[in-house]
């Protein structure tokens, strides 16, 4: 099973020739499309939607996660092994928040060419190495085969500060870096975000029929705004980046002081 | 084999997590997507969409279809077995037209709780219920066994009145809800839409070079309109649900009384 | 294995319905999609787009492409067999390209109705005709059975000149149809379009921070025009189609004559 991930768009051959690559390594592949609609070169929101999928697969899925503006250059290919999964992309940090959430998990710089196509492009890796790489992984050659570990993995910046927006999605939803490990109730909590406090938490979207902005924990485990029936990031006039300050009401805090 | 319809666009990590999580529940499962661009929330053209299509799916076909603005309400995720193939999603109405063509068709509220995912979302029914009791259902579970049989389904309203367009497509044909059992001759009928009466009826679209708006019987077995080469829905300025008289001229009714 | 190339959109129930007719007739066939968002009736993108990805997919994939403005009229089903593949679609030119890369291909019409659905419409051959014959190929089927051969295919006009743009991608890149064979060395070579001169060559994408357009070998096999971080055919105004006047400098022909 290998899931793709890229910026490619669904326009062009770009994806035809990475399921053709794979399918000529392993025709028993089962190739699932996560996404082709990352914005182009945004490894940001790359790793985001990865990171927001991975543990639905099963174990032993081959991830292949290719945004990669640095295509020729010295960035590294590589394959981490992590979560009974792999994921095999180039080292610009597109599996940063992969590394956070698997502590355990190892890095491989992959070198060992006759595991890519012959006479590789510098500017199609998708097609010419990591197709093929992770090909070879779901027929089960081991990250080892191919190549050395490496400990200096290139990171993004830290995903949970400062308090922002991450995502906005189809939906407008603009999903925070909240988790519920910083907000561990939410009475008295409230938001503040482009001059407008949200104090409604809901428990699912059309629990009020009111449009006005609410908080709800969302499906990737962060705390989402949200407008029933309508774009909270468009009423809010919200982009990713934009910082949310975060409160709770001091009453509150006494009480959890007790 | 599954089918997947859904309103969740390509961009967000939400197709992702519903096939892996149909993967882990099946791994041998394959599947098919229908779309994903369903317009948010629009319940009415996942149901044509859906109707469409499925008819073409081969027997045993588990079809997942998920335009859900209810979810985490008290509206219920459903299974419906008809034709020989599955349904799942919520009971808002999707699977209307199919239950205007399965006349036989039965329907099961989902339940089983060890079909679902653990402690599953109020947000992501998708993932978290629909995609897991797809795979069941795939994997050989039966609906009776996913939960117990009712008879008051949400519909939809009339699919084949009042006359209008129910759908505009991607080359700006216009489907009617007219279908042959309205209409047993094309002599002489004719459609009035927007203030442009049409009389002028095809085979194909290339039949004539001429670039008026025609009327052609379509691949879903409705009354199409359509421009050759161009776009009949911005060359009419016509949306879904616009009203459409049509008539067959009084002559051709005398002929049709003889 | 069958890969999709058409001009279907993702929006409609049309991809649904080809695959659910491929799934009837083999239902143990892989699908890929290659892309459906040709623009509506563009054949020569889909040529180039299918030209630039078919040499990935393994021996006896099945590719179907469909785009069709002739559908219902006299234009021929085809399948032709080239490259240990098989092609399937109209014949309006779509493999144009194949035909040029692959000298002994053989081409045949598609006229045995055995192998079409019954009564196929005249609006979605795709459905009807192309899906059940691409999987009756994937079933062994071989293409003599499908119809006799024939030598008069339809071409486009010659992918090779004049010097032009024939594809602008997601990026911006702008690809030429300039092969190596034609450009042997970048020394002293350069590319005029839409008034600026190109005399810029790279090896890849960030060789250098610099934002002017430049050459590159692109992976299509064809000299490609990009911007670094930008988009190429927004700064250069260029379209598919604009000619572009390819020179060397004097000195170096004279060089090239020692």
């Amino acid at each position: 099973m290998i899931s793709l991930l890229t910026d490619f768009g669904t326009a062009d051959y770009f994806v035809g020739a990475v399921k053709g690559a794979i399918l000529s390594v392993n025709p028993q592949a089962v190739i699932a499309d996560i996404t082709h609609e990352i914005a182009p070169q945004d490894i940001e929101t790359g790793a985001f939607t990865l990171l927001a999928c991975y543990k639905t697969f099963p174990r032993g899925t081959v991830h292949m996660a290719v945004v990669d503006p640095g295509v020729g250059s010295t960035r590294r290919p590589i394959v981490v092994s992590a979560n009974e999964q792999f994921f095999v992309g180039p080292d610009n940090g597109i599996f940063s928040y992969i590394y956070d959430r698997e502590p355990s998990h190892r890095t491989f710089h992959a070198t060992e060419e006759k595991y890519f196509l012959p006479s590789p492009s510098s500017t199609f890796h998708g097609r010419d190495i990591f197709a093929p790489v992770a090909a070879a992984l779901s027929n089960g050659v081991t990250p080892e085969e191919i190549g050395p570990e490496i400990e200096d993995e290139v990171h993004l910046p830290d995903l949970l500060e400062p308090i922002r927006i991450i995502h906005t999605d189809r939906f407008g939803n603009c999903i925070t870096n909240i988790t519920r490990d910083l907000l561990k109730s939410d009475k008295g909590a409230s938001l503040l975000i482009n001059g407008e406090t949200i104090r409604d938490f809901r428990n699912f979207y059309g629990e009020d029929s009111s449009t006005s902005p609410f908080a709800i924990w969302g499906s990737a485990g962060f705390l989402e705004i949200s407008v029933n029936g309508g774009s909270a990031a468009k009423e809010l006039r919200v982009k990713r980046g934009d910082k949310i300050i975060f409160t709770q009401r001091r009453k509150d805090a006494k009480e959890d002081a007790k």
